[in-house]
């Protein structure tokens, strides 16, 4: 088993996750900030492949133009030194009070023009740094009662600033596709696309479709007790899995952001699984939060942990999936069946069949077990390599 | 206040809501089963306006043609001597012992195939009897472990049933159009499409997308946590809200089915208020079970109550949005500027506007209160009419 | 109805609710700090009794003596002024990043000595100010992962800490009681003494019992889904009431602090039914977070609306139980029976009746009907005020 | 590692659980019903060592005392020719209708005494057959609205039921303890002792309260979304765990009853490892339900995996445990620390050790990290066997 992770692996960390310095609702920060380009560093001898940002981790909120020149210098000369890249950027549209009611859909029209010319100020960063995915969380689109947003006029204006920025990409001649990140609550009381569902639901809607995907994260979809391997499916299935954030959550409450692997360990597993027999061919990305407790090398361990239960992971998926028993169970399960079309001989074939309706034995047929507790212990133990 | 229901109130309900004889996980049945016609004459009665099935419900599964025919012939007796209409009906897909894995995604293709005949043969007798809107409830397409479902290949299976469906009530000439219901768990341990959104995505894949909308229920967006005020308005703001299924839940537990205006009470009158102002047209379908601690006084009790609760929320909400006060407070939370386009001027006027970015003062801005808390005292005092 | 609160009605406040400056895990401030004696003015002027504090919300973290000392006596000139009493204080052990992994069950040793300092610090000055209660929220005991704690040895150190307090308490003759606040997470992964319950059993094996009771949070429980009218009685069954913090919360996520009133109206009507019957005597404390969207007219507006919703439910409450058809409804549901002993001929008396068991006919007995949903509507009827 | 259970083991399961027949609230059996005494000689086979019933799992409800003879004769001699021992025993209070609004605190009185007098029949039977434990949960014990049940009387009523068997079985001279099983709902809206913490607190205000203690369920706790191996801690360290029953749940959802290990694993590794250190000496439960898709073999093969999974789970943990990286990882992340009294010296001591606050460098302690993430990986690392 090989757990040294490699640029081949894909993996790429946020500046936030690392960076992040422990200030939560009721404590103050635990840890002093970092240099992105040390970050940069660390991450590459650790074997990542990218890293990514918002515009405010890599050059503070208000800095002027000179300063934010050095700022990106200085990390670009960072990402030259260890040839990591930037495969995503993303936009701080929730730190500032100015962003206190949302930056797209706040009720302020002059906060949403100025939010749209943050993103697009960015978008033209991400664009001169490479990244081809540009991340939108809208992480204030919301509210805590009931009269003070109207979601359809929100949805309006939602759509009216996508709509914007696909024209913005666009012109500008920008490769770079947008990647919506769903999150139900937190910080607002209820957020606007709560699931990757909804935000599926909200692209078919855009002038552009094309150029919108998702990027479900691990933990939001658990904060609504959905399962993640399920919705990454459906993502999957609508061929718009453009990114995914990795880490761990346990279960419903408020976004916990642990390592990957941490959290619920066999939705990981399952969902591991899918990301390599599927062949998505995105950075594996981890948005997680090194717990306050812990120092500069607990970040660091929290970090190289990410990418190590990823690979076990993998390696344990793999022998699963090769496994001729596990091949057989799933043939008793009749998996084969379900991936085989219901009607090849269309609506005229499917009504004209006596066996299907009036001559199909629903008792019988019930009776059936469906073997898949044999199935799952049969993971289990591929999981646990558990073979005794 | 008129507290009575009338027919123009389009209030409807489920044959197997008041006719829920109390059966649960850990208990037998606590009433007795009653007569489909006895219920349309009780809700007659009542002031609702219309009653919707399961072929279950009217026709006991296995019953012969000749069996068939009296029992529907029974209850359009009724329908006739009241007046009440079919507005909706589905189909049964989960009681019996041969959809313990699902019907449209069963593993099993020939279980697969039934299911199709069966919801079919509904829809023809759904047609017969003037239902406009046919609901689909994949009450057991979904899984408990992760290797017993492919959950891309069960898409493709669920598409295939769609699409199979659509054509035969295009081809049939059928005025009727599908209602997707989404659910997030129970009685499988995870569903496909758990929610409104991952319901409104789906039906974007299909092949008449015009034909099918979504039938979403109070209780089961609220086992997820959702708002769900919220799911509607995407729903409406997408044009996909076909039906509804109103009742009670307290939180994310088991489906509880309550009478509507049971669990949350302020989520209640959002929802009256937005159906009311959206002009949803559609039935206000009552799916709701009595608890089975009544008896068949207490069914019919909370029957009346789930219509009252509806007519006083709606009552307070028209109040709510008629007060002249409110209406200043909407505006002071800047509810008029959310309504308006936030870029009239086109992305040129927005990227050659210096107001919006360089001149723009954030911090000003972000000191601006938004006066919600105000705006939802005065819907909180509309709500419990509490004027003093 | 008189919704005009004044000193009667025992409304207390922290003065970190209304002081709250707007700080989230995803957002900066948007408040100013606010000057401890202004909110002891406003609280007064809004009919507010008394105020309540952390030690480092009245005097800074790390403040000399000297300007200890002057914070103190600025602050309680305002009380002399206005009136206002301080019902209760507790100590802020979660802030400061030594308490990152806990105060009175941290690892380390001379964080727990600290810790406990700390707290015998305050309790000198809420004796000083003639608080009567002493709250202990346990905000950083608990862990993120298996191994981090023992929890059994943790229990110890919680217990030995509780017994100190109750030591230096009685020794110095304080006329103070603890109150112990459970959560069951947030900001840890999870928290020692999570439910009402949790703390209730937790106190049990303390050396001083009945020195220590509970102080529940309305969101705290309801975060793990739990009934809070249930907890509260419990917690008033065992004598263990000692104060309450009033908020609202919209179900299980993260900690909304919402006003009194906003999320699960429905669950605060009968908590204040509950403590006006049960005749609960200690302080409404409201224990809430105006939104950061709010400047300061927001702030008030929400904590004017904390008193008013306590008002308006406790008239409604008692509307409700002076009703006689309420009166005949709960005699009908047989409540009174439930108020009767089960055997007040004891256990030799049960085992003779032969009509308890052998004559008994429970099929008949199980076709009762409670006729709780008519009584549930009334409940209904009274909250909303809809008699028509 | 040795993966095939033996009596040794004390592995037991209820006869409802393999007998499961498959009905939940959306659909009927999927498995025929099973006769107790194959089920007694199945589980020898697979290795366990006990079996534990309800009174009407053995008996059906409302035999004549001759066919209750026979049944419990077959059962023992099956009981006889295979060695299994019966732990424990229980009452079913839940499934017939009497008991649709509670057993020992339904609102009508006759009901009470009856399900007294069924339990003390049952009470009996569980003596004779030797059980040592008698598990009460109460089921019914709720309510689905608020003024359904005047919760402190609903605990007098319950108080006064334990006291009564506690009489009972004291002058009985009977064996045999009580462990409750709490549960926070379903299938009532809200149940009474709704966690460990509230049924440990309950069972100090019994009579005899060294006779009770509690049968927490894996399942249960997590429907509250409470860290089950912490509550498990709490009843360890207050003496009162008599007795578990394991299981799997994916969150705060419907009660699932998965098989052991299914579910959240880390937790579960988490369990073991706390039942094994902790020497626990009581049975090692299974209270599940094999998924309705299976059909006989998929019931044994689940119940075949409950006992694989505790195996490999304790195999794991102790293997942690015994690895010296951990040991020191343990260490320096103060474990030991926490293991040691906070004030040996005693308040006095405390109060006078300047070192303790005055000279306390607060802000260079919380500098200190926790090294949590190193020793979590660690866990992890033993758990899935990964040690490359």
């Amino acid at each position: 088993m090989r757990l040294q992770p490699t640029p081949e692996d894909r993996f790429s960390f946020g500046l936030w996750t690392v960076g992040w310095q422990g200030r939560d609702p009721f404590g103050d920060a635990t840890r002093a900030a970092v240099d992105p380009a040390d970050t940069v560093r660390r991450l590459a001898d650790l074997g990542a492949y990218g890293v990514t940002f918002h515009d405010d981790d890599l050059i503070p909120f208000g800095s002027s133009d000179a300063v934010r020149e050095s700022h990106v210098k200085h990390f670009r000369q960072a990402l030259d030194a260890t040839g990591l890249v930037v495969p995503m950027a993303t936009t701080n549209l929730f730190t500032h009070p100015v962003f206190k009611d949302g930056a797209f859909t706040a009720n302020d029209r002059d906060i949403r023009r100025y939010a749209l010319r943050k993103t697009i100020r960015n978008i033209d960063l991400a664009a001169e740094l490479g990244a081809r995915t540009y991340v939108a969380w809208g992480g204030r689109e919301g509210a805590e009662s009931g009269a003070a947003k109207d979601v359809r006029a929100a949805l309006d204006r939602l759509k009216e600033a996508f709509d914007l920025l696909g024209e913005y990409v666009t012109t500008q001649g920008y490769d770079l596709r947008f990647a919506i990140e769903p999150k139900p609550n937190e910080p607002r009381g209820d957020m606007l696309l709560p699931t990757v569902g909804h935000a599926l639901a909200f692209i078919e809607r855009l002038e552009r479709p094309a150029l919108y995907g998702v990027n479900p994260e691990v933990g939001h979809e658990q904060m609504a007790g959905l399962n993640f391997p399920h919705g990454i499916a459906q993502a999957l299935w609508a061929d718009k899995l453009f990114h995914i954030d990795l880490n761990g959550q346990n279960g419903i409450k408020y976004d916990q952001d642990l390592r990957f692997g941490a959290g619920d360990l066999r939705s990981a597993f399952w969902l591991v699984d899918l990301l390599e027999t599927a062949g998505y061919a995105g950075p594996r990305h981890f948005d997680f939060k090194p717990p306050r407790t812990e120092d500069t090398d607990g970040v660091w361990a929290s970090a190289a942990g990410c990418m190590r239960n990823y690979l076990i992971l993998r390696e344990r998926a793999a022998a699963f999936r090769a496994d001729p028993q596990v091949r057989e169970a799933l043939k008793a399960s009749r998996l084969d069946q379900l991936a085989r079309p219901t009607a090849e001989d269309g609506l005229t074939g499917l009504l004209s069949d006596t066996r299907a309706y009036d001559e199909f034995d629903a008792d019988a047929a019930g009776e059936r077990g469906m073997a898949f507790e044999h199935l799952d212990q049969l993971a289990m133990n591929h999981l646990l390599a558990a073979h005794g």
